[in-house]
């Protein structure tokens, strides 16, 4: 029995203020290309659909396209819960219905855990919920934190499970030994938030869902399959993939994973800005992806990122390398008692100094007007 | 051949600061024993299935429950269109799945107009749609007003229709002669927001919806259902009903209204606050329901709204009819001149006269701070 594990598709998801919804359709549609190659008996995605509870528009069609592509057009059936990124309710409106086309989506969390038996392996669907939700629905007073929450749902499953047959857990939370990225939407790092992988021991495999990156945890059965794509420069080192299961009818099973080539990366780069404007430097990229650029150079330089963008349309964040200590050696400041410059002057020279973004008219008048109110105050005294 | 001609259920919606959906929920769970009894081959929603394109939870999963009900439980084919109030792409997720149970959902136009034909009746889906969608989709310039767009659709639809079967339109928009009522969002009055009923000629039956009333229009073959629940006091007179339809194979059809009594019924009465508040009078009244009360005292009352409250717990509004010209006659105001009455004082006394609300120290506090104001500005003239 073979199952593709993918989790954390985020669709909707802004990324320094870009919308990631073209290069997820692009993605995904590699990704549907892979499960006509495959032909798995199911796709398992373990939450984080999308990257908010109301999603814009455009990312409800995405997803409404690419599951119905793979699930009636492929013919494969499909097993999702909802994480903590997802609406519980608005993930579940038409469930019922899905099912008939063996699209097993479960959105909020159930007292009742009937598995969905797909091809001999039975998936238990555990969709993210807080403690709280749990402890009000077992009507069970002593749960407090996530782990506690999912031993005693991993306790709820025990009761009626088939330990002679394959058992696979969907999950989605942090489970301990992770490690997180800034697009994680971390609950509380290594308190009440996390999990024990010790938890999951009943199962044959735990496909896991919420950190984005496939080596966050070292384990044999209990594992991230990471997010569709880099949702954060703290994940622009991490290799993305597909996981691919083949489960044997004892449990056992062998893994292995795909990588699919995103439409634009997202890199860090770094360097003197004449270095990153010259040809011999900016052939050899990839212009078109998602670059964070930290620039090494020293003192004022004019509008940065403009120029960079001529060259790399997509800089999503640009970041000086300037210490403190060099600015004080450095600084090029008039004292202010010298009254050579205003205190406008001077300020406009520093954020100049100290950002990649123009000292526009606008802000020219924000400031103005608090230099003003200071001066007032300064006069009542 | 019969169906149920419903609309405008705006589940979630918020009625003077209150939550319908409990009141819809009751209110459906009658509407599904009606069609228990009835039997219908088909149950026609013509749009405003939500009050807005992102609806509380609680009415996605009350929507959820009571199709699923009527499709999959009681077996019925369910024909439904987006109206103005829908989101035309949320309301759509899933809607290809749904098909497979014979629940029809549309709530995006599409330029493609394949009836749904269900017991030898053809249901032809046309949501609410925008002029500029239409022109869009159409690429047809020539198309400004909803009545144009309209039309075209119509067109689209004649290519392919076949006028010996009988064909039912569906449809969400302002069709002229109707009556408008606050609760509708009327688009305009009278001018490019109407349709007019000609167009819809080809059809053995139109199903609208947008306005609340089953009386709207006064046409044999064009008709509103009406809301589900009364939207607003300017509703409070209206019957509503459930259509039934039930047509021969020719296109004729026999047309009867079934009414369901709401929990609460939403109803204006009329009085002075003593008569009101005397159980001689609400004794035979059904206090439970939401009231717009017009209170007919003149001068000062004490807290009336807590006190109506009392016995009447859902009191929605409240209105003092005090005329201009009386206030002038019974003016108590003493002149500012006279120097007795601060500002601040001779402003309570008014706001109580004239309001239904205590005019609390916050209110005090504000009022005491523009007064502070006018003076201030006063004394620098």
């Amino acid at each position: 029995m073979k199952f593709i594990h993918t989790a954390d598709w985020h669709l909707g998801k802004l990324v320094h203020g870009v919308y990631m919804t073209e290069d997820q359709r692009y993605f995904l549609e590699r990704f549907i290309e892979v499960v006509e190659e495959e032909k798995p008996d199911a796709v398992v995605i373990a939450g984080d659909l999308y990257d908010r509870s109301v999603p814009p528009t455009e990312a409800v069609e995405l997803l409404n396209e690419v599951l119905f592509k793979i699930n009636v057009e492929l013919n494969t059936p499909i097993v999702a819960i909802g994480g903590n990124h997802d609406s519980a309710e608005r993930l579940s409106f038409g469930s019922s219905w899905y099912k008939k086309s063996h699209f097993y989506l479960e959105g909020k969390l159930q007292s009742d855990f009937q598995p969905v038996t797909i091809n001999g392996v039975n998936f238990y669907l555990v969709p993210f919920a807080e403690p709280g939700m749990v402890r009000h629905l077992f009507d069970d007073s002593s749960i407090h934190s996530h782990d506690d929450a999912m031993k005693r749902v991993v306790g709820e499953i025990e009761k009626n499970i088939n330990h002679d047959e394959p058992n696979v857990l969907i999950g989605h939370a942090f489970v301990l030994g992770g490690k997180t990225s800034d697009s994680e939407r971390t609950l509380s790092v290594g308190g009440s938030g996390c999990v024990h992988a010790d938890v999951f021991s009943p199962f044959s495999y735990t496909a896991l869902g919420h950190l984005h990156s496939p080596d966050a945890i070292k384990h044999d059965t209990v594992r991230y399959s990471g997010s569709l794509l880099k949702y954060s420069f703290s994940e622009a080192k991490q290799n993305k993939s597909i996981s691919i299961i083949e489960m044997k009818e004892n449990g056992e099973f062998e893994l292995r994973t795909r990588s699919i080539q995103p439409k634009k990366d997202m890199r860090e780069i770094e360097g003197h800005l004449e270095e990153l404007l010259d040809p011999s430097f900016y052939e050899k990229e990839n212009i078109e992806d998602y670059f964070k650029i930290n620039l090494l150079d020293e003192g004022a330089l004019i509008d940065p990122i403009n120029k960079l963008r001529q060259v790399f349309p997509n800089v999503l964040h640009l970041e000086r390398k300037i210490s403190i200590t060099d600015m004080k050696k450095k600084s090029s400041f008039t004292s202010i008692k010298d009254g050579k410059k205003s205190e406008l002057d001077l300020f406009q020279q520093f954020y100049e100094e100290m950002t990649t973004s123009p000292f526009t008219e606008e802000r020219k008048a924000a400031i103005a007007d608090v230099i003003e109110k200071v001066r007032k105050e300064e006069a009542l005294k």
